[in-house]
């Protein structure tokens, strides 16, 4: 069975285990305070912009474990206790993570998405219409919102399209958080016109996934507002995300943001995803969202998905009609040339 | 002006201040463990279709200052962590409580609802969906199931409908909350074939609301299910909502259970809401609910909507069009028959 | 059987009833937006020092049910996640309350204390040990303090305690927190030094209590630090603590802060208190605690206590030895003198 | 500089690097649901003494990342909302996880201890008095009890003390939890009576500690209470420790439990510890604790401390006086006999 189900089927880069290797029996700080997390902490913020540059406005940079208890320690920092986070219905925080936002006391305010993206327009209209009701004190009051990026249906932002959505989130005085679990799948999207500077200006805290982006597991939290710097890392140790031989975060990382590793992984995920996507689209299939990622959502004829069912597997994703069924197929850092072949090959023998 | 606006305008029914009066000096043990408490725990459960058992089967009653309160209690007191309270996406623990249930750690279900209720078909519909999820362990699991009798849109459910739910309950599992804040207008509803004993029987714990059926406050939590009885008491402690002065609540419900008082308030004001709709339904107005209890939602066409505004005071329900605007109209136990007639006049004067 | 067990025994003074009867048909807003609640506001802050003042130092006035319920409120209000808070062991909030603190989140730290005051210099080596500690990140900060005025034994702290601690926690940036659910029983307690407005000026947020001093419940929150402020309604109403019909609140702390009521009543408590006493005391009695308030704590042989407790109740305390027991004797506003002198005489005849 | 500060100071037993390179490309499932988990679910079960047992009564074994999270996550699975958990004041639940447990909602109930160990007398003594408590819906009543093995300060329960504690834990109906994060250690500890089968058989749920014994990272945890199995990875998933690529633990705890790589990496740390310890008593040192496992608490006279510090790091314990200094060494599976004999050297030297 060849598996297109996700984007963390596999271990991790090869140069990741060398690097961790070479270490193994080296003696450092424990928690994130080692020489390993410096230096890819230093990495980061070069990818991010902030080559050289030092003081009180340079981002904080924090590893965590995985996505939920990022997004988890994240949203409970910032709000107070009355205040929800705004996510598309669609957003990982509201349907895939067993309710961990609510289990700190916050409601995830779910606005309507059919591709999985936000708009500046109706999170404006949303907030206003929260701010002036008359029941302002009898509901949840927005206090930030979430999106991802790529989101949850492999879809991306495009730079106008954040710049507005931070906008109103600045008129609103909302800090605008970004889940970048696959970030870099949505940087080296066809189409894409967002750097990774661009993403570190235009919200107050995201991170950079790499459990899904070659590493055995690992978020690189970058804070670039301030007001929530404070106090992180007693936040990160409350919720359990911190990992007593921190370096192990710091290693993987260095790897990725050396020789640009991290996005020529994630170039690789993008090209084979469509390939595939290419392929499929020439013989008339459609798909769900129009995705540049590594995740595309094919509508199969079931006869066609159960045939490719027999050699492949996919994430089922939800039965259109009758006689069709979308998946999702996920390529990732590690998705071989010829599996990518053998996948073609079987359809186009339909 | 007039308000009709709600049913917590007013104070409380004399009999309840004389009583306070009556027994102001006297010294009792605080927290509800004295004998107004223990007298009126008789009055409702002899109401609840108990009177002169004994034993573990009949229901424990407690008594809570307020309703968001009394949910929150009553709710975070049933569910395990992972666990969500399936509601109408109109319930008031979804939409008015400030993410109360949230903030005890809880996701709030909501399903769709064009009259506030649910259904027993949604609701199998849903928790199956859930239970079969291939995301099991990602989603929230929902743990019991919370409904208004009568709902927040002032409909009511029948006997089938509720015994029909209580089915589905039963076969998944889930506790069943009835939230009662308006219960006595429930009951004495034109229509209604639902009895205080049915509604016992029909549920694990369900709420007798005070606050807005003649009590200056308070809410008698009636627990039926055995499984939750245990420490409840702490919890309420817990959650704030133990009285010090706990006879007050108990002088109360002793008041409006003696002498059928507390239906009779009720059945008072469901009738003038009768009145109102009736006349205003004869001049063609339309209703956005088809509610036959003490709030109903006449859609006024702005011109009278602004002219009525003058003199008596609805609550704004929403915009239907450019021209018309739907509001509650809010009849209570205090409601006057003159302030009735008044309305009714100024609107029949257009 | 005279009760001596606590100052919540009895219902409140006549003049609520009566002003509550008086208004009882009147129509008001609901949630505290009433009429009555601004005045009582009003009343309140011209006792705090602020007569004819406006503008945004002037605090802000809330009126919530019960004690727990707000010491709950506003301590979540403050505290950021990762933070606890300072009180005494004794305090309310960490051995009374079934870990209502505790279910927002957040850590009590508890420090000794010998009669349930803080030290300054207690509290800042506490806070400096925190602060400097290598595990920082690995263990709760101190967000803001807790004390009771007059605390759980009784005693009160003067004027120069309160502004050294006070000291200690602008130093430290540390919120300070008085709850006063006793408040004019501290404030008329023979030899106090402190005044209402000294007490609104030495803290951030501070309670009136009304259930143990006069009232049918209530207690009135005042926030004099900006910070504190903003939106702090929806936390009330969050926590269950928003009474529907608010007004009963206003009414209460309008009638107790007219005529200097609250306080002519704290008075009449402290003396017959103080009279009980020094009957005690002249005999030969020990007391636990040197408390100057309506709560006193006599040591008293076993068999004085069992004689006297075939007439008179008083809350139990602690078996001091195999011969003593320690109770709380508590008088209130509504403690009658023929009461007390009953007492006096039956304990003088042993 | 020679660090003796933790015992995760190096990365892991090179047989899991091995392992994790060999599978590296293989496609698995995610979340722990993969074929490693399960070998090293069955290895694990083995040695807990279930060896080809099926059924029911065989306990459930879940892979976590690290201990705080393991702990929140046990305990909030297993506590209602107003129950505590007992610990020693010296818990790393009490005061080393920033509020871990609060943070869940619950207090910490800490009773003293002079060596980290809670007896079954004293925890019989404090439930009985919360059971029996006047206050009994006041105060946090205990819902478990949680223990390490070895403790925080490096002792052991001996088989007789932990059967006793067991008994009252089931007299009480609270269940028992055993932190193991440095299980191995206990278990080899000279003069330990206790095997892993008697700890599976003496509690309801541990965990094997991973993290301090030669696994890169995670924790084994061993639920033996049927109670307690229910929907356990749904909390896991809530509170952020369900590793999307699962196997990672699989492999780490398949490869600690073959060939008992785990028990022999802890022997080797326990011995090098005791061949500090006797080297430094031989010379007079004195022992904070009685610990035969791979921490020890020796009292350095402050010359002596900062001598040794030049070229050795110790974590830093207490100012035991003017004069003299508590550190803790730390030994651990990776302990290179080479350093321990250059640290008895330089000690020797003095």
């Amino acid at each position: 069975m060849i598996k297109f189900d996700c984007d963390y089927l596999e271990g991790c880069h090869p140069n990741i285990l060398k690097m961790l290797e070479k270490t193994n029996f080296e003696q450092t700080e424990g928690y994130g305070c080692d020489k390993y997390c410096e230096k890819a902490k230093k990495l980061i913020l070069s990818a991010c912009g902030f080559a050289g540059k030092r003081g009180k406005n340079v981002p904080d940079v924090h590893f965590l474990v995985g996505g939920t208890q990022t997004n988890t320690t994240v949203i409970s920092a910032i709000l107070r206790p009355h205040q929800g986070v705004v996510s598309a219905v669609t957003g990982h925080v509201n349907v895939h993570e067993t309710g961990a936002i609510e289990s700190t006391g916050h409601k995830v305010l779910a606005l309507p998405s059919s591709d999985g993206k936000l708009t500046a327009e109706q999170v404006e209209k949303y907030v206003k219409s929260c701010v002036n009701d008359c029941n302002y004190e009898h509901i949840v009051q927005p206090g930030m919102v979430y999106i991802s990026f790529p989101t949850e249906n492999g879809t991306v932002y495009s730079k106008r399209e954040l710049s507005e959505l931070r906008k109103v989130c600045l008129k609103y005085k909302l800090p605008l958080f970004i889940d970048g679990a696959r970030l870099g799948y949505g940087i080296k999207a066809s189409g894409n016109d967002l750097t990774l500077p661009d993403i570190a200006a235009l919200c107050d805290v995201f991170y950079i996934g790499g459990t899904k982006n070659g590493a055995l597991f690992g978020e690189a939290v970058v804070i670039t507002n301030n007001a929530f710097k404070k106090d992180f890392r007693n936040i990160i140790k409350q919720r359990g995300g911190m990992l007593a031989k921190g370096r192990l975060l710091g290693i993987q990382f260095m790897t990725l943001f050396s020789d640009d590793l991290y996005f020529r992984l994630a170039e690789h995920a993008v090209k084979t995803a469509a390939k595939i996507k290419n392929a499929l689209k020439n013989k008339g299939i459609e798909f769900l969202f129009d995705s540049p990622t590594n995740q595309i959502f094919p509508v199969f004829p079931d006869e066609i998905y159960e045939k490719l069912s027999k050699k492949f597997s996919f994430a089922f994703w939800e039965n259109v009609d009758e006689k069709r069924t979308a998946v999702r197929i996920c390529t990732s850092w590690a998705t071989k040339e010829s599996d990518v072949a053998e996948l073609i090959k079987a359809f186009s023998s339909n």
